[in-house]
């Protein structure tokens, strides 16, 4: 098979076991009747994965082509995938006839775009340093280990993680860059193309403008009433917090008191990315900005100090995914075992029940609260401890799923880049032809627009 | 006339005449309330219209304040006039009182923003080789045109046509390239301009993004209930699977084995048109997949060897609109076609007369399904033929009256380009002045800056 | 205190208030369930206010970390500030208890997002000439002026201006203005670094275009019903007629009949603006549109002939804001005061009490029509005179408080530029290395690919 096919290969195979798969097991979920709510939640998070994800990812100045492309090449491949994998499990492990299992909605989809994010994390870790076959492997064995992490703390240990702190941003992260650090490579590590231009930081503010708009969307999508509303004001408030300190501490922390870019780019976000374990809860909005400008800290502290430690250690982070998913993710993830040992108090009411069906009493009519769960009868207390379990699994099942998904990725049949050709579209992209001569201008007006215009 | 006045005198003259017959005939429709249900789908579809369109016409180097300012200015003007059109034709031919068709409402504007698509599609064949004023001729009969097909579509053949694979896709892609035909140029077949730069190329993909997004709110926009849930179920996987399969032919029929970014662009959105007739029937997921995956096919085949053959036959199609609309528009409205033959199979149930009224038997409570039919009777083999006959409807009027509207727009009274600026802004637009030299650049920490940022 | 080190300092000063703030004060609004019918009209205006402002200062060549960095820094700030002013200001002057005031909820937020509005409009008279802090003294004063002028509207003087007109265009406009005015710097009148490049204008589009699509959902967020979709239609028609209109007329007034895209980015959306005060009422859609292009008209006068005549009375303003502000906005203000003044013509029904509940007759059930205004029975000839008083009131408060502001501002004691670095991001802001020269480019396909790319 000759080199240059293998991606093609692998997209076709992939598309016809899709096909097929989809065709034996699929239907329609027998009760749609969730389009009216939902589907505006769904196009916020689909612009943050398309739109979002894809242009945050087009900061460096010569990997925009594959930036943008690739992630919508492996999220339009994830979303099929993850369909079929989140089918699958739920048929073999979960309650209910097969029928329940393998129908798509609206909420479904919802999470075929969540269990994207995951992998779009990941991608971040290593951008510029893989194939497009290579990222597409990474993609199918992630997205099967991501959902298993997911059951477990949905089904088994019961946790609360409405905008996905642990199961996508965690996961993601510490993932990517596990498989970074098996992916290591000397010429990547002091790389003059892995820089950004004056426009490509400009189209990276693309990406994140619309993450950090549809950020309440994303925390609240499968949220309900007044769940949904808190989970939609706690975060606008943790993002607008998390921004203030984050710009603080960039001038604070530059040598020569400017602002990054590439702070404003990411650490900007990580007060969504921590406000996700615990949206739903009733902690007051003061708590949420509070958990955002600690989120800020975090993520700067991340960027100016522990970024460079990292890559002593051979891990090299292209986007800078520790500091916006992984360190804000436990932060998410602390503050949700937190609120869970504080449930009950004040404020609370009912929402206890919706936000953690585990502690609803034996004897309750548990189905008034939740249709799902039989009951427990945690106690908050025990409730913030699997949360906090939950953290650990996540942490340990992402770094182990990390390794063996980078040592195939590290197989020599892949299309891994050129040592010539990394942080480099061209290898792999027919590229514009801004670089040929043009002696035919014709615009009389601007003395020098033609040799411009080719620079453009 | 002053040559330079044209598109001033043209522009006041048609907002004149709509301000009169606004204020003659229009009021407000009588029964709003579609407001909350079909605002978030009209404002998706328009950030098409505007975001979509205007920047995947961006791709050229030289001709982004052409595209992005022409499709802005085509589709206010557009939105005006399918108003006046709609109003007009529905008084004249179809049943109730005037007051029901000069009424605005939300469902009215969506289908203003429909109309003004299939202008922009044919938009995209003559980009870069038509002066603003011949592009609101064009628009201006082809609105009148495309309007007329379409009410034979629904009012006489009582097709379905739910995303307008017909209606709006093949009758723009079609109607364009004979426009091209007509207007044909040496000079435009083999012209340096006719090119993208690195930058160019990601403004486009922010077009390519959005309607990727939003595709399934396109298709779905005017459906309802359990139809409009399936739109946009079929819509999702159609353009998942069509993206795999793009790029996976834009490698494989490419001579390096290199992605090229007009593929990337383009042919990963051809799921979206090939899903818009189908698009609310119960076909299953796996077939609407394949529907996409079909379409990436097509669209690859068209853009790798039909393009160069059309250019023979002097139809230089600037945007591949025949790969994007034209080709998968004829696909759709084939599935659509089959779709209908198979109505009342296994899984339609209700839907087999919400969506094709004509088939409500006679004797039936017709208004139960349907308020603005009478009951026909047909059979489903029928409904298919009709929806066959309306593909050769569409395809005939479409080329007639693109040859019409061809003639007027050659006619030398217009502004069309001079032979020099094709491709290329500087004719119609200010320029920013990149070009001129800058020397009193303050920036003492690197060389030579000054000197780039006059041309960044 | 290093002068490098003010914004991290006033930022985390301000963000610990805000927490303390926050924390002491607020809790979850009581009543909920706002959440399903404003959220998706929430998010139109979020991505307006960061994605919708923020690119739309893009334009200048050298500035765009700036405009869009800041934009989002400002507005982070701002909607927590806004919060409390608006908290602190209903619970001392308006009626009920202070957990009817200090309650946060979507409702809530969007009024938090326009009184952000105001603050990005005057930054856009400013752009390229103040320091970051001295923004962010400007946007903590002018919040809390611009939410005096707002509520004197609303409980005092009891007008309409549902897309606020008055209270964030005109009110920004003329704040903005005045303090440009005294800031003034003579460097700032003729300097070439006030310019576009051919990229700039195309990512200020991306603001342009999602502020125009948007603008619909902006004037009509906080309506119901009927009101709303009128609401909708009024702003979807006057912008399209605007742009017409905006067209139509830079090419008019260019020496050479070119068009200009600084009117493309702005002056197409002064129908939006001139919309505000009115669109909720019933005027017709033939109305609203010629409403439109007469804003088009104003806002082409404005660009062409006033700012420069504002430019010899020391009147910089950057983005024009008075053009698609200031101008539009008085116009606007008056197309209210007629509407009031033809309130109860045919076609207004109830709207007339929903609208100017002023106007609720003594004795009637105004429960029925509005639960926090008693009635007053103003005839309409009285409500236009009060709508006129409210024109007259903003103006006079924007340029006090403008003033003021100003003065505070040219303080000694802030981060104004350097001389040499009007509109340059290159003093506040680490600059990506494209100018740094490279000279290992691998590409060899493409001869001088190397030297572009850095230019990139």
């Amino acid at each position: 098979m000759a080199r240059k096919l293998k991606l093609s290969v692998v997209l076709l195979a992939l598309q016809v076991l899709f096909l097929i798969l989809f065709g034996v097991f699929f239907t329609y979920a027998k009760t749609p009747a969730t389009v009216v709510r939902l589907y505006s939640y769904f196009q916020d998070v689909h612009v943050m994965i398309f739109v979002g994800f894809g242009f945050l990812m087009t900061f460096l100045k010569r990997y925009g082509y594959s930036a943008i492309g690739y992630n919508l090449l492996i999220a339009a491949m994830t979303i099929q995938w993850a369909s079929i994998v989140n089918g699958l499990w739920s048929m073999l492990v979960m309650e209910g006839t097969p029928a329940d299992h393998w129908g798509f909605s609206i909420g479904f989809i919802v999470n075929m775009d969540f269990a994207t994010a995951t992998v779009l994390i990941s991608f971040g870790a290593v951008l510029g340093k893989t194939g497009p076959t290579q990222l597409l492997i990474m993609a199918l064995l992630e997205t099967a280990f991501s959902q298993v992490n997911k059951w477990l703390g949905l089904a088994k240990l019961k946790v609360e993680d409405a905008g996905e702190s642990m199961f996508i941003h965690m996961f993601g992260a510490y993932f990517g860059l596990t498989v970074a650090r098996i992916l290591h490579n000397d010429n990547a590590s002091e790389n003059k193309k892995e820089a950004s231009s004056y426009n490509s930081d400009i189209f990276s503010m693309i990406g994140t403008i619309f993450l950090w708009v549809f950020w309440p969307s994303f925390n609240a999508a499968l949220a309900h009433g007044g769940d949904q509303e808190r989970a939609i004001l706690n975060t606008y408030y943790s993002m607008a917090a998390c921004t203030v300190i984050a710009v603080a501490l960039s001038v604070a922390t530059d040598p020569k008191g400017k602002i990054s870019m590439v702070h404003v780019q990411n650490a900007t976000l990580a007060g969504g990315v921590a406000m996700g374990t615990a949206a739903r809860m009733p902690i007051g909005v003061w708590l949420a900005a509070l958990v955002g400008a600690v989120a800020g800290v975090l993520s700067l502290v991340g960027f100016q100090f522990l970024s460079p430690a990292l890559k002593k250690l051979k891990i090299h982070d292209t986007c800078g995914v520790h500091n916006l998913h992984g360190l804000p993710g436990i932060w998410g993830a602390l503050v949700g075992a937190l609120g869970a040992i504080l449930a009950g108090f004040e404020g609370w009411n009912k929402s206890m029940y919706s936000i953690f069906p585990a502690m609803i009493p034996e004897g309750a009519d548990w189905h008034h609260f939740n249709h799902t769960h039989h009951p427990v009868a945690r106690s908050a207390m025990e409730q913030g401890g699997y949360q906090l379990l939950m953290l650990v699994v996540t942490l340990i099942l992402a770094i182990v799923a990390g390794a063996i998904t980078g040592f195939v990725m590290k197989l020599p049949i892949w299309d891994s880049p050129n040592e010539d050709h990394l942080f480099d579209d061209s290898e792999k992209w027919n590229m514009a032809e801004e670089g040929v001569e043009e002696h035919h201008s014709n615009n009389a007006n601007s003395a020098g627009h033609h040799e411009l215009d080719a620079k453009v």
